[in-house]
């Protein structure tokens, strides 16, 4: 893998940046006072929820995109990144393929036509989507866009970090807090901000109830999930892949989880009183900001940038009670 | 009743300003497409459900709170502005007495619990809660605050046109879009702008289903409800008063209405693409901005801003389907 940088990620940006949102950065009081439950706290809310598509992942897509001279892209995803590659395939009139498990949501599977993406159902599992991605490959030709396991992914997702330093500059930042799927979020965010200051420090926020980028970290081995995963956090299903683990593992200080009770109650509280739309997924690190013990402990942290990743979620099937 | 006028809504907002919040105003590609059918349209949507209290109403609740001397004061309310009267009482250390119909969601009960306004429960009848507040005002003393039909309150809301017009200095802004309830809203905003420059329009916007002000400013006759309204929209089912209607008679261009499934539609479309909570009563001007016939086919109306009145809902009951 080419070296990733924070240069080449300014690079990136300066790529990208016509055709993305520089998303806002929201705070609110409430969120503040329950987060100085030890410590004097600030957090600042990162809002990829108002990027395009309603998710971070058109930064890496983009990229991607520009960096091709293929006319065909293909990748398998059934949530964001589906969304972002079949948007940039349409603004650069590219055609794209997205193989999507047969069970992902039907408003899902219609943004991705809506973009005029190609879609190709398969079997929900692993081995399905890879084997039918070959064959798309094989049939049409162009070029796989992986959803994080890709240098162009991790740089464009980099680019987070380069908006929040410009919006923060009279900040004395001394924290990230970021979800964990694959890793690619969390790579390129880590890149640009020990790029830019080293003791910044990086966190990533898991589902308890898929923890393998936790137990990777603390056994410093790449591990899978030990059985199917059951999280509302639909997005943070995938486990690491071999070009993330390694930035992780060098960039990160510490990985934390969250239950699904508390990911429930902080999309809710956020909903409530910041009054904005965010994704179970994005819950994760707010619910770690503001309730997990190891967490709220921590010296040292006291502005704290949360990345909220996206806000794409069935109306129809909130989860509050 | 005193004049109200630009500069009156100028010292308000001097006076305010430190304890309300600049709310944002946001723009939507998505929107405008929808929005320009007949004529090529923008749309900026002034956001007070980032308000503090998630309503513009704490704008007039602060100013009317700030113009008295009376420790304690009252109001009827089953809303946002119990919640913004319970809330500006608690930061100026007054008592608040809302009286409430027993009927009003336990969750708004609980938000001016939170804000520690005291609550007295009536039967869901104007009647009744004039009378308790009339008890209540004998028995403790103190102000009250209309909801809407007070000067103060309206000098409050006309500090949105202030914002509006800062934020936009360099747009060629030609028409505002308001909902309406008891005409507080409008009233303000429309002595705002009408004062910074006559040409610009004010629309009004009411749910079909709770069409007063529609009525009465066609047949120029302070008319109420034919029979009690049934609309999502709670926060506009209240009636225009004594002092708002000749302020809209003066000042509003037309009044245009959404059906119920217009609103929940306009609402569902604003969480799906803006990302941001809205309340029932906030989507009526929106969907009218999309389908309403009568005024997509309006001339000279290019650069729109609409209020976004609110957020506060119930997130266990939203209509959506």
């Amino acid at each position: 893998m080419n070296e990733i940088n924070l240069d080449t990620i300014k690079k990136t940006y300066e790529r990208i940046e016509p055709y993305i949102h520089k998303t806002p950065i929201l705070t609110c009081h409430t969120f503040d006072e329950i987060a100085s439950k030890y410590n004097k706290r600030k957090l600042y809310f990162k809002c990829e929820n108002f990027q395009k598509v309603g998710a971070f992942k058109v930064r890496g897509a983009m990229n991607a995109i520009l960096n091709t001279n293929e006319k065909i892209v293909v990748t398998h995803s059934s949530g964001n990144h589906a969304q972002a590659l079949a948007y940039g395939s349409k603004i650069f009139k590219k055609t794209s393929y997205i193989i999507m498990p047969k069970t992902s949501p039907i408003v899902k599977q219609n943004a991705v036509k809506g973009y005029g993406g190609n879609i190709i159902l398969c079997e929900p599992t692993l081995e399905d989507r890879e084997k039918e991605c070959e064959k798309i490959l094989l049939e049409k030709g162009g070029k796989l866009i992986h959803p994080y396991n890709d240098e162009n992914i991790i740089n464009g997702t980099g680019t987070i970090s380069i908006e929040i330093i410009n919006q923060l500059k009279d900040i004395q930042l001394d924290s990230v807090l970021c979800p964990i799927g694959g890793g690619g979020l969390i790579s390129g965010i880590s890149i640009g901000f020990k790029g830019f200051n080293k003791n910044i420090q990086i966190f990533g926020g898991e589902p308890k109830e898929a923890d393998d980028a936790k137990r990777s970290f603390e056994q410093k081995k790449l591990l899978s999930h030990e059985k199917i995963p059951k999280t509302i956090a639909d997005g943070l299903m995938t486990t690491l892949g071999s070009k993330t683990f390694p930035i992780i593992l060098e960039n990160v200080s510490q990985i934390f989880t969250a239950t699904e009770d508390e990911i429930i109650r902080a999309m809710k509280l956020v909903y409530e009183r910041m009054k904005i739309v965010i994704e179970p997924s994005s819950a994760v690190c707010v619910a770690i900001a503001l309730w997990n013990e190891d967490f709220l402990k921590l010296e040292n942290v006291h502005e704290i940038v949360i990345i909220i990743s996206g806000g794409n979620v069935d109306l129809l099937k909130l989860p509050f009670y």
